[in-house]
């Protein structure tokens, strides 16, 4: 079902050329020059000889590392970087997201998280009171996930060489024997579901940043995943196919990647996406799409077709979600393609996130 | 052997007390205000309810954290951010850095390093032909030391609210079946095993920072450990009590820690601690201890007194270390306290670093 010949890169390039011999803002953005650098540079150098990923079904590109210990023991494992500004938004600061953003990685993978480290990288001068704030703000969120945090380290910037903080967090789960979740498992057929309204945690950080009074403003939807990936695992191991949480360059950005890395093509229903008036009119005064503004609190799951309402009812049980849908199906036109059929009959390519919409949403 | 009522923040304050309401340099520098910092920040925010974390028998702090996962196999679990200055420095760079400095983090735990991650934070205008050589680096260093580099995360800050790049690298290794190494297992009687001579990765660095043209100047000693952990362990591994890499504030911060954590008295033999001419020149030029001047490829190793010999042979011939010796042992007066004894008879307490000698030093 896949696609070697699709490559994204050859559609469009949105700097030109000369200037992408230095990283911009936008290689940060989550979108086609982020996706440009991991292929271009960190991939080449990093994939070992003899392994080619490019084959979605053998090496499938995920949110979490996959290690198998000797026994058969299967680890998720992956890290991310908060650069988030400013430190403290509405719904959520740094130090949570740090946690859940990482917690919610390795359930994409489909584990149960466990462990975690964190780095902090700290500009001279930051009061220590926001700092102990942050680090109480991550055991809370911790405690809330069931992880622990079980090794640190800190290093001091000087004043105007860092911002405020950043927090890198590696996580450390556990993959339960009877789950493969993989966009290599992704079927023709299979459904689209995604666990809520889209669009909230970027356009509260903008809110905060841009010091707009949206009226009715909705807090980030930044929060843990893994309780609901759970309930779901618990319900019909067998029959989920891939995760997703949509993080930076938000829905759109996901679901280009998973078409990306499986070769499905995604037929998606536009009035099946839950967007919240507030964050719709903030979208429209600011010029952006929501479907590209960034979450950190949402995910899409791909599952065989016979389980789809079961799993849509798991998830409108589960309070991490919010008005869950059925958004659309993968099917066999198009491969590697996300069309977005809208109320009217019409329909349109999403492609990935071009240029960079909000720089350091995470 | 330990002494819980030892607490060297109580020994003199370095700041004065208002100035530690925020963040200094200072912090990042490994000596006392940084444990300062884990010991009031950190860990009372991630230590769980029940944990003492004070009892260094039961909870030693150390360079890893140690994961048993259900079948009993011990993962060593370890995270370094690097924000070294400048990027590039003799024998080495930032790149090497990272995976050597969480490589010997594993070793010093008695693990075998098998799997990184690499979290990048770059600043907007670092030219893409820089990224391109540290992860080219990164590259070379895990091939040599046979990790691998399987999990990363790239941001993008905005020029001015970053210093070129800082990367955040995480390990995972395997600790073999009968290899138990921690500050717990110290007893009187054990010798102190030095890798080889100290001083180097600092007055490297400030060389470079300094634009200082030292006679015979030494590239830093920056490189991997975990060829040598490895045979040591082959030949004596129930005599191998401890390890600690000598990073930020040198040989005598590494043992300072050693000390407190274990509750041992160490009594040092200063004419055994070698040290090359220039790195001494340089050291005399700039008002620098050599024995709190930052390493990154030295090792202690603290071991039963019988096999100290067998081992020191081990280190001879092994390239990792450069003129190795025992330069001494712990002792049963003082505990905690670590003595240096002079060629001519007398002798004098090392403490933690105060203040900071070389900020950003990895």
């Amino acid at each position: 079902m896949h696609s070697p010949d699709f490559d994204p890169s050859q559609l469009s390039c949105p700097l030109p050329q000369d200037s992408v011999e230095a990283i911009h803002l936008v290689h940060g953005g989550g979108g086609r020059l982020t996706w440009q650098l991991i292929q271009e540079v960190f991939l080449p150098s990093f994939r070992r000889h003899g392994e080619t990923g490019h084959d979605p079904l053998s090496d499938p590109p995920h949110d979490s590392a996959v290690i198998r210990t000797g026994d058969g023991t299967r680890l998720a494992f992956t890290t991310d970087a908060f650069v988030v500004q400013p430190l403290f938004f509405p719904g959520g600061d740094i130090g949570s997201l740090a946690v859940y953003g990482t917690v919610n990685d390795l359930a994409m993978a489909g584990a149960k998280p466990l462990w975690l480290s964190a780095a902090f990288i700290i500009e001279e001068g930051l009061p220590l009171g926001t700092l102990k704030t942050i680090v109480q703000s991550m055991r809370s969120a911790a405690d809330a996930t069931g992880v622990r945090i079980i090794a640190g380290d800190t290093k001091v910037v000087d004043r105007g060489k860092g911002d405020g903080v950043f927090i890198t967090t590696t996580g450390l789960g556990l993959i339960p024997e009877d789950v493969v979740i993989s966009p290599a498992r992704i079927r023709v057929g299979d459904k689209i579901l995604l666990s809520g309204d889209v669009g909230r945690h970027g356009t509260a950080i903008l809110s905060v940043r841009e010091n707009l009074q949206f009226e009715g403003a909705l807090p980030s939807d930044c929060g843990p995943l893994n309780g609901l990936v759970r309930a779901m695992i618990k319900q019909a191991p067998q029959s989920l196919h891939c995760f997703r949480d949509l993080t930076r360059g938000g829905l759109a950005t996901a679901l280009c990647e998973l078409a990306r890395e499986s070769g499905a093509g995604m037929s998606l229903d536009e009035s099946q996406i839950p967007l919240q008036p507030p964050v719709a009119a903030a979208c429209e005064l600011l010029g952006l799409d929501p479907l590209y503004v960034a979450n950190e609190g949402r995910m899409i799951a791909i599952v065989a077709p016979e389980a789809a309402e079961t799993l849509l009812g798991v998830m409108r049980a589960h309070p991490a979600a919010a008005d869950p849908r059925i958004i659309g199906e993968v099917t066999a036109e198009a491969p590697g393609v996300v069309e977005l059929r809208n109320a009217f009959g019409g329909s349109r390519v999403l492609d990935f996130l071009s240029g960079e919409q909000m720089p350091r949403i995470c």
